[in-house]
């Protein structure tokens, strides 16, 4: 079965059928014109969810709360806030995350206990629920409201990220939506990257936990912008059967056609986090392969993508391919150096461990694009993985020293 | 026995009795004033070393040589040059490290099987031996050379950095001294930390080796420029026992004294490193205290000291402790987030997780210093450890884009 995958035009979180969303001003983000900063999510009937969260040992009772109440598998909405990631404050954050799922449950009439909560913004500071408790009632769902809720999410965001897409699988049209953030863990301690996807399958529990986490895995998982981990990041895929059908289960040919679906999605709203990043001014894509596993693919590619002097290379367009190799090497996989090949935008300039004289200038042409890509060919095995990052730039270290003074 | 540690003014690598240094300048560095790029350090008589190297799995020949030669535990001497890493060259790398020792023993009259080679700069490109063979009869060796094999390492450092210490053992006198360089991994491609220590106290090799892994782990080990690893590094210590006596063997009490020596002058060489940081303006020390393990106390030291976000915020006086808080939590060390205090130049922000209310200008004002001090108390055992790092600044961008066009 080969999958067509569609991109929809201005496609976003609740283009999947069945699922509303809105947003409001609630005062937690700084004013200026048309700010959205308080949004919910909600699916019309229970949805079957998945997530995967932050590592980080010091996470956000938003988090916290969320985990506990996705662990069931099944929710019905998340209310969101940026500007305040609650995180750092105490007990009181839990209670805070608890009473603002209470009142978005009350607005929007279903379970308290299937609301689930993301929070994005600056760390040590309380959710100030007076605001949250005053505003959550001017959220207004709708079935075009994916696009404020894309809005209401945004830190130091410059545009919202959003996107949709819809494949046959036999029998019925499915869509899959969604709504990221994050781009930097960031100034002055905007932090996290949150996504919402939505899709109108019907999609066994189990199987969509696993599919998320390999989608994950492939895709935010594979993007770097400064190699900081936020306290808050969340990504939670809700199914709600919208579309019909028997529900997609593990094993199936629909199950792996799914799972292409939403990693392509995940990939595509990953990289638009990288080219999005502050500061940047380039996409770095590393695609390393011939790997020994998938794990050393992964590893190798995101160490070349998230060194720092590759980073810095790329904004200068200055083609020093020992920088690859040096990451390479410090990214410990499985590899003889005399094996290894390497290209930047398509042209060979590393055979067999060393370079070949190569007219520097036509190089610097060649980088002097959007989108730098490099291959790193290992010649140790099958595996292939590719990552994404950025340029760094004088204005990443602008933006993130947020001089005080 | 309390030692008593005494810092030798204008003290060097040949501080300790019984070594020799010099340097020429070859033409492998950029022609300029007064530059030295290749430089020999021989003790009069054999010596014990020890030495550490580079985890990258793509190394220099030129460490490879002398990973070799020195487990032994022997070693007369080593020449090194700066400008090219004579990396990533294939099978060519090797046999110009050993031409090297060989043209370097060959003028020094020592064995070529007692000479280390290191080598610092350029990825990619064959070390020119032609001028190393011309010019490598031209280093005089002298007393005082010291001086002049710290200029001769230099890349992108701004200045040499050297020191000596003197200690009393019973009987006698000892005396260390250190060369070391390294400031980035870095523009264009300019790479590497070598460390040159000689010492004339006599020193069992066994015991040598594992003092010099020590010292490193607390010092070389713990402090951040960029997070890349380069192909190149090396620290040697060379012990010729030229101040007499026994040989100082594991267990003792002069042992002990030796040891706590060469730590007191890794570290202050290792801050040296981090002072000339390229672009750097500030130093970070980042304390971890109350950690469950050593290795916790590392782990979470170095990741808070090598964050970029952490180094964004002291580039611009911006008391963001949250940054600390999410640094700490993705070290992974076991601690409890409501256990944690944070000072920031004794300022105690964070108690119990959750921060005091401060006055923002007063920190900022605490910050504006040249040295900004985390301490980091998680409160969860009772080992501690210390890393440095420098601020993130616009010139380190400018510095590693190298601009091509």
């Amino acid at each position: 079965m080969s999958t067509i995958i569609e991109l929809i035009q201005n496609g976003n979180v609740t283009s999947a059928k069945g699922f509303v969303a809105g947003a409001t001003y609630a005062g937690l983000k700084t004013e200026g014109e048309d700010l959205l900063d308080l949004g919910i999510l909600k699916s019309e009937k229970p949805a079957v969810v998945a997530g995967t969260y932050s590592e980080n040992k010091v996470l956000s009772p938003s988090v916290t709360l969320t985990k506990n109440r996705a662990s069931d598998g099944v929710a019905r909405a998340v209310v969101v806030n940026s500007g305040c990631a609650n995180c750092c404050v105490g007990a009181q954050g839990l209670r805070d995350a608890e009473e603002m799922a209470s009142l978005a449950a009350a607005h929007i009439s279903v379970p308290e206990s299937e609301v689930l909560v993301c929070s994005t913004g600056l760390i040590g500071v309380e959710l100030p629920m007076a605001l949250v408790r005053q505003h959550v009632g001017n959220v207004r769902l709708h079935e075009q409201g994916g696009a404020e809720l894309a809005r209401a999410i945004m830190t130091t965001d410059t545009r919202p990220k959003e996107n949709a897409i819809s494949l046959d699988l036999p029998g019925r049209r499915v869509v899959l939506g969604g709504a990221t953030k994050g781009s930097g863990m960031v100034h002055p301690n905007m932090a996290t990257m949150l996504c919402f996807i939505a899709t109108d399958a019907p999609v066994q529990q189990r199987f969509l936990q696993s599919a998320l986490k390999e989608s994950v895995n492939s895709s935010f998982n594979m993007i770097d912008i400064d190699g900081d981990m936020s306290t808050n990041d969340t990504v939670l895929v809700f199914a709600n059967g919208a579309a019909g059908g028997d529900e997609i289960c593990e094993g199936t040919s629909e199950a792996e056609t799914f799972k292409e679906a939403l990693a392509y999605l995940c990939v595509n709203l990953a990289k638009e986090l990288v080219i999005d990043a502050e500061g940047a001014q380039r996409l770095i894509e590393v695609v390393v392969d011939g790997a020994h596993s998938i794990n050393d693919a992964r590893v190798a590619a995101r160490t070349i993508a998230s060194s720092t002097l590759v980073k810095a290379m790329v904004h200068g367009r200055d083609p020093n391919w020992g920088r690859v190799m040096m990451a390479l090497g410090m990214s410990g996989i499985n590899f003889e150096e005399s094996n290894v090949d390497i290209y930047i935008n398509d042209i060979h300039m590393v055979h067999g461990g060393t370079a070949f004289p190569y007219l520097k200038d036509a190089v610097i042409n060649a980088m002097s694009v959007p989108e730098v890509r490099f291959r790193v060919a290992v010649n140790a095995g099958n595996a292939s993985a590719t990552a994404w990052g950025c340029d760094l730039t004088e204005e990443y270290v602008i933006l993130n020293s947020a001089y005080s003074t």
